[in-house]
Protein backbone atom coordinates (compact mmCIF):
# COMPACT_ATOMS: atom_id res chain seq x y z
CA UNK A 1 0.00 0.00 0.00
CA UNK A 2 1.46 3.35 -0.32
CA UNK A 3 1.34 6.07 2.34
CA UNK A 4 -1.53 8.40 2.36
CA UNK A 5 -0.09 12.30 1.77
CA UNK A 6 2.56 13.13 4.58
CA UNK A 7 2.85 9.79 5.96
CA UNK A 8 6.50 8.39 5.62
CA UNK A 9 7.06 5.05 3.51
CA UNK A 10 9.80 4.37 5.83
CA UNK A 11 10.46 3.72 9.64
CA UNK A 12 13.22 4.41 12.21
CA UNK A 13 13.65 0.54 11.97
CA UNK A 14 14.27 0.74 8.43
CA UNK A 15 11.21 -1.31 7.24
CA UNK A 16 8.91 -0.27 5.22
CA UNK A 17 5.60 1.29 6.86
CA UNK A 18 2.25 -1.15 6.40
CA UNK A 19 -0.68 1.52 6.42
CA UNK A 20 -4.60 0.33 6.93
CA UNK A 21 -6.86 0.68 3.63
CA UNK A 22 -8.18 3.82 6.10
CA UNK A 23 -4.80 5.34 6.20
CA UNK A 24 -3.96 4.44 9.69
CA UNK A 25 -0.82 2.33 10.85
CA UNK A 26 -1.48 -1.11 10.72
CA UNK A 27 -0.58 -2.10 14.08
CA UNK A 28 0.18 -5.70 13.95
CA UNK A 29 2.55 -4.96 10.86
CA UNK A 30 4.76 -2.39 12.12
CA UNK A 31 7.17 -2.08 14.79
CA UNK A 32 6.78 -0.52 18.30
CA UNK A 33 9.33 2.04 17.33
CA UNK A 34 8.13 3.09 14.00
CA UNK A 35 4.42 3.17 15.60
CA UNK A 36 5.69 5.66 17.56
CA UNK A 37 7.65 7.96 15.26
CA UNK A 38 4.51 8.51 12.74
CA UNK A 39 2.09 8.92 15.11
CA UNK A 40 4.30 11.04 18.05
CA UNK A 41 2.74 9.16 20.61
CA UNK A 42 4.54 7.77 23.26
CA UNK A 43 4.14 4.04 23.60
CA UNK A 44 4.29 3.10 26.75
CA UNK A 45 6.89 -0.02 27.17
CA UNK A 46 5.10 -3.68 26.98
CA UNK A 47 4.58 -4.60 30.73
CA UNK A 48 3.18 -7.77 32.27
CA UNK A 49 -0.22 -7.91 31.73
CA UNK A 50 -1.31 -8.27 35.66
CA UNK A 51 -0.03 -6.10 38.21
CA UNK A 52 -0.10 -8.47 40.52
CA UNK A 53 3.00 -10.12 37.85
CA UNK A 54 5.30 -7.17 39.17
CA UNK A 55 7.67 -8.44 41.71
CA UNK A 56 7.85 -6.79 44.55
CA UNK A 57 11.45 -6.59 44.37
CA UNK A 58 13.17 -5.84 41.12
CA UNK A 59 16.43 -4.85 40.40
CA UNK A 60 17.19 -1.23 40.22
CA UNK A 61 15.11 0.76 37.39
CA UNK A 62 14.57 -3.12 35.89
CA UNK A 63 10.89 -2.50 36.50
CA UNK A 64 8.77 0.75 37.44
CA UNK A 65 5.89 0.75 40.00
CA UNK A 66 2.70 0.29 38.74
CA UNK A 67 0.65 3.59 39.60
CA UNK A 68 -3.09 3.83 39.43
CA UNK A 69 -2.66 5.97 36.04
CA UNK A 70 -1.14 2.47 34.61
CA UNK A 71 -4.14 0.62 35.47
CA UNK A 72 -7.48 -0.51 33.49
CA UNK A 73 -10.35 1.63 34.82
CA UNK A 74 -11.86 0.01 37.59
CA UNK A 75 -9.80 -2.84 37.68
CA UNK A 76 -6.88 -3.68 40.69
CA UNK A 77 -4.76 -6.08 38.60
CA UNK A 78 -5.31 -5.33 34.84
CA UNK A 79 -2.34 -2.31 33.45
CA UNK A 80 -2.72 -0.13 30.37
CA UNK A 81 -0.75 -3.10 28.05
CA UNK A 82 -0.40 -1.71 24.19
CA UNK A 83 -1.86 -3.81 21.54
CA UNK A 84 1.16 -6.30 20.38
CA UNK A 85 3.16 -5.14 17.92
CA UNK A 86 4.79 -7.17 14.69
CA UNK A 87 7.62 -9.23 16.62
CA UNK A 88 5.30 -9.68 19.76
CA UNK A 89 3.41 -11.17 17.51
CA UNK A 90 5.31 -13.31 15.58
CA UNK A 91 7.57 -14.65 19.06
CA UNK A 92 4.02 -15.48 20.45
CA UNK A 93 2.91 -17.02 17.38
CA UNK A 94 5.60 -18.88 16.41
CA UNK A 95 5.79 -20.47 19.84
CA UNK A 96 1.72 -21.56 19.74
CA UNK A 97 3.11 -23.44 16.28
CA UNK A 98 6.24 -25.21 17.14
CA UNK A 99 4.34 -26.62 20.81
CA UNK A 100 1.40 -27.35 18.21
CA UNK A 101 4.14 -29.58 16.29
CA UNK A 102 5.46 -30.74 19.38
CA UNK A 103 2.34 -32.10 20.65
CA UNK A 104 1.61 -33.91 17.14
CA UNK A 105 1.17 -37.76 17.11
CA UNK A 106 4.80 -38.93 16.80
CA UNK A 107 3.35 -42.10 14.73
CA UNK A 108 0.95 -42.66 12.53
CA UNK A 109 -1.69 -39.56 13.06
CA UNK A 110 -5.03 -40.32 11.88
CA UNK A 111 -6.22 -39.20 8.31
CA UNK A 112 -8.15 -36.84 10.35
CA UNK A 113 -5.80 -35.40 12.27
CA UNK A 114 -3.43 -35.09 9.33
CA UNK A 115 -6.31 -33.14 7.61
CA UNK A 116 -6.89 -31.29 10.57
CA UNK A 117 -3.54 -29.82 10.72
CA UNK A 118 -2.78 -28.78 7.31
CA UNK A 119 -5.99 -26.90 7.68
CA UNK A 120 -5.14 -25.47 10.77
CA UNK A 121 -1.93 -24.10 8.59
CA UNK A 122 -3.88 -22.81 5.86
CA UNK A 123 -6.74 -20.87 7.51
CA UNK A 124 -3.91 -19.24 10.38
CA UNK A 125 -2.44 -18.11 6.88
CA UNK A 126 -5.39 -16.75 6.03
CA UNK A 127 -6.39 -15.27 9.59
CA UNK A 128 -3.46 -13.90 10.81
CA UNK A 129 -3.44 -10.31 11.55
CA UNK A 130 0.02 -9.02 10.49
CA UNK A 131 -1.11 -9.11 6.81
CA UNK A 132 2.10 -9.43 4.78
CA UNK A 133 2.88 -11.79 7.46
CA UNK A 134 0.07 -13.83 6.84
CA UNK A 135 0.61 -13.68 2.25
CA UNK A 136 4.27 -14.68 2.91
CA UNK A 137 3.20 -17.75 5.07
CA UNK A 138 0.26 -18.41 2.54
CA UNK A 139 2.76 -18.36 -0.20
CA UNK A 140 5.15 -20.94 1.84
CA UNK A 141 2.76 -23.18 2.75
CA UNK A 142 1.38 -23.24 -1.01
CA UNK A 143 5.12 -24.08 -2.37
CA UNK A 144 5.94 -26.31 0.68
CA UNK A 145 2.78 -28.13 1.97
CA UNK A 146 2.61 -29.42 5.42
CA UNK A 147 4.17 -32.50 6.00
CA UNK A 148 2.06 -34.63 8.57
CA UNK A 149 2.97 -37.86 8.35
CA UNK A 150 5.12 -37.93 12.21
CA UNK A 151 5.80 -35.24 14.28
CA UNK A 152 9.31 -35.50 13.30
CA UNK A 153 8.26 -34.41 9.96
CA UNK A 154 6.20 -31.66 10.95
CA UNK A 155 8.36 -30.26 13.79
CA UNK A 156 10.80 -30.03 11.00
CA UNK A 157 8.58 -28.89 8.28
CA UNK A 158 7.89 -25.49 11.65
CA UNK A 159 11.38 -25.08 11.59
CA UNK A 160 12.26 -24.75 8.08
CA UNK A 161 9.33 -22.20 7.64
CA UNK A 162 10.62 -20.24 10.72
CA UNK A 163 13.63 -20.28 9.25
CA UNK A 164 11.96 -19.09 5.82
CA UNK A 165 10.98 -16.19 7.74
CA UNK A 166 14.42 -15.61 9.97
CA UNK A 167 16.21 -15.44 6.49
CA UNK A 168 13.83 -13.02 4.94
CA UNK A 169 14.29 -10.66 8.29
CA UNK A 170 18.21 -11.30 8.37
CA UNK A 171 18.10 -13.51 11.59
CA UNK A 172 20.32 -16.44 11.65
CA UNK A 173 19.07 -20.24 11.20
CA UNK A 174 18.14 -21.85 13.58
CA UNK A 175 19.62 -25.43 13.40
CA UNK A 176 16.61 -27.82 12.79
CA UNK A 177 18.33 -30.89 13.98
CA UNK A 178 17.76 -29.68 17.64
CA UNK A 179 13.95 -28.45 16.67
CA UNK A 180 13.20 -31.34 19.32
CA UNK A 181 15.19 -30.14 21.93
CA UNK A 182 13.64 -27.06 21.73
CA UNK A 183 10.38 -27.71 21.18
CA UNK A 184 9.63 -31.23 22.87
CA UNK A 185 12.22 -32.55 25.35
CA UNK A 186 14.56 -30.21 26.35
CA UNK A 187 18.12 -29.59 26.96
CA UNK A 188 19.04 -32.57 29.18
CA UNK A 189 19.22 -30.05 32.60
CA UNK A 190 21.53 -31.77 35.43
CA UNK A 191 19.44 -31.77 38.78
CA UNK B 1 -4.91 -39.71 33.23
CA UNK B 2 -4.28 -41.32 36.34
CA UNK B 3 -0.21 -40.99 37.93
CA UNK B 4 2.00 -43.54 36.80
CA UNK B 5 3.23 -45.21 39.89
CA UNK B 6 5.35 -43.69 41.92
CA UNK B 7 4.43 -40.52 40.45
CA UNK B 8 3.01 -37.76 42.09
CA UNK B 9 -0.67 -36.54 41.67
CA UNK B 10 -0.24 -32.98 42.49
CA UNK B 11 2.31 -30.17 42.00
CA UNK B 12 3.81 -27.61 44.58
CA UNK B 13 1.88 -25.37 42.73
CA UNK B 14 -0.99 -27.21 43.71
CA UNK B 15 -2.62 -28.37 39.94
CA UNK B 16 -3.07 -31.99 39.13
CA UNK B 17 0.11 -32.84 37.03
CA UNK B 18 -1.20 -34.26 33.68
CA UNK B 19 1.16 -37.18 32.15
CA UNK B 20 1.20 -38.58 28.83
CA UNK B 21 0.17 -41.91 27.64
CA UNK B 22 3.87 -43.32 28.16
CA UNK B 23 3.77 -41.74 31.60
CA UNK B 24 5.81 -38.75 30.92
CA UNK B 25 4.76 -35.40 32.18
CA UNK B 26 3.09 -33.47 29.53
CA UNK B 27 5.73 -30.46 29.21
CA UNK B 28 2.96 -28.39 27.53
CA UNK B 29 0.00 -29.06 30.36
CA UNK B 30 1.79 -28.36 33.37
CA UNK B 31 4.26 -25.36 34.96
CA UNK B 32 7.77 -25.27 34.91
CA UNK B 33 7.97 -25.41 38.84
CA UNK B 34 5.67 -28.72 38.49
CA UNK B 35 7.52 -30.32 35.61
CA UNK B 36 11.21 -29.23 37.92
CA UNK B 37 9.78 -31.03 40.93
CA UNK B 38 8.51 -34.33 39.35
CA UNK B 39 11.83 -34.92 36.99
CA UNK B 40 14.61 -33.28 39.28
CA UNK B 41 15.64 -31.63 36.61
CA UNK B 42 17.23 -27.84 37.14
CA UNK B 43 14.98 -26.26 34.67
CA UNK B 44 16.73 -23.13 33.16
CA UNK B 45 14.49 -20.20 33.36
CA UNK B 46 13.33 -19.00 29.64
CA UNK B 47 15.56 -16.83 28.29
CA UNK B 48 15.38 -14.95 25.35
CA UNK B 49 15.59 -16.83 22.57
CA UNK B 50 18.66 -14.95 20.85
CA UNK B 51 21.57 -14.02 22.64
CA UNK B 52 21.73 -10.72 20.45
CA UNK B 53 18.97 -10.14 22.11
CA UNK B 54 20.24 -9.50 25.38
CA UNK B 55 21.64 -6.20 26.20
CA UNK B 56 25.20 -5.11 26.49
CA UNK B 57 24.52 -3.45 29.57
CA UNK B 58 21.57 -4.62 32.04
CA UNK B 59 20.49 -3.23 35.91
CA UNK B 60 22.79 -5.50 38.31
CA UNK B 61 21.42 -9.33 38.59
CA UNK B 62 18.78 -8.60 36.27
CA UNK B 63 20.25 -10.96 33.33
CA UNK B 64 22.94 -13.34 33.92
CA UNK B 65 25.74 -13.44 30.44
CA UNK B 66 25.37 -15.97 28.39
CA UNK B 67 27.92 -18.57 28.51
CA UNK B 68 28.92 -20.90 25.94
CA UNK B 69 26.78 -23.65 27.61
CA UNK B 70 24.22 -21.49 27.48
CA UNK B 71 24.06 -21.77 23.33
CA UNK B 72 23.10 -24.41 21.10
CA UNK B 73 25.94 -26.02 19.57
CA UNK B 74 27.06 -24.54 16.46
CA UNK B 75 25.15 -21.50 16.67
CA UNK B 76 26.70 -17.95 18.47
CA UNK B 77 23.15 -16.34 19.11
CA UNK B 78 20.65 -19.19 19.99
CA UNK B 79 20.58 -20.05 23.80
CA UNK B 80 19.22 -23.46 25.30
CA UNK B 81 15.25 -22.11 25.83
CA UNK B 82 13.55 -24.84 27.05
CA UNK B 83 9.96 -25.90 25.60
CA UNK B 84 7.31 -23.41 26.74
CA UNK B 85 5.64 -24.53 30.05
CA UNK B 86 1.21 -24.42 29.92
CA UNK B 87 1.35 -20.10 31.40
CA UNK B 88 3.96 -19.25 28.42
CA UNK B 89 2.11 -21.09 26.24
CA UNK B 90 -1.27 -19.62 27.27
CA UNK B 91 -0.23 -16.39 26.91
CA UNK B 92 1.48 -16.84 23.81
CA UNK B 93 -2.04 -17.59 22.12
CA UNK B 94 -4.53 -15.53 23.80
CA UNK B 95 -1.83 -13.00 22.16
CA UNK B 96 -2.51 -14.69 18.86
CA UNK B 97 -5.89 -15.18 18.94
CA UNK B 98 -7.17 -11.49 20.48
CA UNK B 99 -4.73 -10.19 17.48
CA UNK B 100 -6.41 -11.92 14.98
CA UNK B 101 -9.96 -10.46 16.22
CA UNK B 102 -8.52 -7.22 16.17
CA UNK B 103 -7.84 -7.22 12.52
CA UNK B 104 -11.28 -9.33 11.57
CA UNK B 105 -13.27 -6.83 9.16
CA UNK B 106 -14.52 -4.00 11.14
CA UNK B 107 -17.83 -4.70 9.29
CA UNK B 108 -19.66 -6.94 6.45
CA UNK B 109 -17.07 -9.76 6.50
CA UNK B 110 -17.67 -12.17 3.47
CA UNK B 111 -19.47 -15.55 3.98
CA UNK B 112 -15.72 -17.00 3.27
CA UNK B 113 -14.29 -14.92 6.15
CA UNK B 114 -16.65 -16.33 8.82
CA UNK B 115 -16.32 -19.50 7.83
CA UNK B 116 -12.53 -19.69 7.99
CA UNK B 117 -12.83 -18.09 11.37
CA UNK B 118 -14.95 -20.39 12.92
CA UNK B 119 -12.95 -23.35 11.56
CA UNK B 120 -10.01 -22.23 12.05
CA UNK B 121 -11.04 -21.58 15.81
CA UNK B 122 -12.64 -25.21 16.10
CA UNK B 123 -9.29 -26.43 14.63
CA UNK B 124 -7.23 -24.85 16.96
CA UNK B 125 -9.38 -26.68 20.05
CA UNK B 126 -8.48 -29.95 18.06
CA UNK B 127 -4.54 -29.12 17.77
CA UNK B 128 -3.86 -27.06 21.06
CA UNK B 129 -1.20 -28.87 22.60
CA UNK B 130 -1.85 -28.14 26.36
CA UNK B 131 -4.85 -30.98 26.04
CA UNK B 132 -7.29 -30.20 29.18
CA UNK B 133 -6.92 -26.74 28.09
CA UNK B 134 -7.85 -27.48 24.45
CA UNK B 135 -10.61 -29.66 25.79
CA UNK B 136 -12.06 -27.28 27.43
CA UNK B 137 -11.92 -24.85 24.99
CA UNK B 138 -13.91 -27.22 22.41
CA UNK B 139 -16.64 -27.42 25.25
CA UNK B 140 -16.87 -23.80 25.19
CA UNK B 141 -17.59 -23.17 21.41
CA UNK B 142 -19.73 -25.84 21.49
CA UNK B 143 -21.56 -24.55 23.89
CA UNK B 144 -20.70 -20.49 22.83
CA UNK B 145 -20.74 -20.57 19.34
CA UNK B 146 -18.19 -17.98 18.09
CA UNK B 147 -19.80 -14.21 16.95
CA UNK B 148 -18.44 -13.88 13.64
CA UNK B 149 -20.89 -11.50 12.36
CA UNK B 150 -18.40 -8.21 12.78
CA UNK B 151 -14.87 -7.22 14.59
CA UNK B 152 -16.65 -5.70 18.24
CA UNK B 153 -18.70 -8.99 18.20
CA UNK B 154 -15.72 -11.41 17.52
CA UNK B 155 -13.28 -9.05 19.75
CA UNK B 156 -16.09 -9.61 22.57
CA UNK B 157 -16.30 -13.04 22.45
CA UNK B 158 -12.70 -14.07 22.36
CA UNK B 159 -12.91 -11.60 25.36
CA UNK B 160 -15.45 -13.52 27.42
CA UNK B 161 -13.80 -16.91 26.18
CA UNK B 162 -10.71 -15.42 27.58
CA UNK B 163 -12.22 -14.73 31.28
CA UNK B 164 -14.06 -18.13 31.12
CA UNK B 165 -10.18 -19.53 31.43
CA UNK B 166 -9.22 -16.91 33.67
CA UNK B 167 -12.01 -17.98 36.02
CA UNK B 168 -11.46 -21.06 35.81
CA UNK B 169 -7.54 -20.67 36.65
CA UNK B 170 -9.00 -18.28 40.11
CA UNK B 171 -7.60 -14.89 37.91
CA UNK B 172 -9.73 -12.00 37.90
CA UNK B 173 -11.98 -10.95 34.87
CA UNK B 174 -10.93 -8.61 32.24
CA UNK B 175 -13.58 -6.20 31.55
CA UNK B 176 -14.64 -6.75 28.33
CA UNK B 177 -15.90 -2.79 27.53
CA UNK B 178 -11.86 -2.32 26.91
CA UNK B 179 -11.01 -5.40 24.44
CA UNK B 180 -11.00 -2.42 21.62
CA UNK B 181 -8.20 -0.58 23.50
CA UNK B 182 -6.21 -3.47 25.18
CA UNK B 183 -6.34 -5.13 21.28
CA UNK B 184 -6.65 -3.16 18.69
CA UNK B 185 -6.32 0.80 19.19
CA UNK B 186 -4.22 0.96 22.93
CA UNK B 187 -4.51 3.34 25.26
CA UNK B 188 -4.52 7.16 23.66
CA UNK B 189 -0.60 7.75 25.12
CA UNK B 190 -0.40 11.30 24.79
CA UNK B 191 2.82 12.81 23.12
Amino acid sequence: MTPPPNKPEYGPSGRKLIYEEDGTLCRSCNEYTDFQFVTGKALKAPRPAVASAVPATTAPGALAAVSSDDLIPGSRTYVKVPPPDVNQLGRSSWTMLHATAAKYPKDSPTDQQKQDMTKFLTLFSHVYPCTWCAKDFEKYIRENAPKVDNREQLGRWMCEAHNHVNKKLGKPKFNCNFWEKRWVSGWDEES
